[in-house]
């Protein structure tokens, strides 16, 4: 079992790595496809645990401690296998 | 229309960060847990596109020149909306 975390800045906070990027796939002629771009971290976690409920607890609480800065950032946990 | 990238470390990279990650955690209080820990960029790109096949090809070339780094990394595309 495994969680798969993502963590990305939240709605109206700058992305200076997301404009970044905009502009360098703008300057490689990807241009008028792309309106905006945002970055974020997935963490994937390998899970020594069987109870999906408990699991996702547990990385939330990780999420809440670590994994993301609750104030400029949201967070999303998935239980998988 | 939107593309999530996702861009992690192949297999066997040694994946530093998640080591590091792994022990933080380990130290709040959730070794026991934790099997191991890989972190990747999750890059949400929004499209100004209604053809979902060629803006996956395109995205994918963006993975090829620029957000991934083939050598050591594995990327996964998937457009949504």
């Amino acid at each position: 079992m495994k969680a798969i975390v993502n963590v990305g800045l939240k709605k109206g906070v700058l992305d200076d790595q997301g404009k970044a990027i905009n502009h360098a796939l703008g300057t490689l002629g990807f241009k008028d496809l792309i309106s905006d771009v945002r970055v974020g971290k997935q963490i994937i976690i390998e899970l020594n645990s069987n109870d999906k409920e408990k699991a996702k607890e547990e990385v939330e609480k990780m999420c809440e401690k670590l994994l993301a800065n609750t104030v400029i950032e949201d967070y999303s946990v998935e239980i998988v296998g």
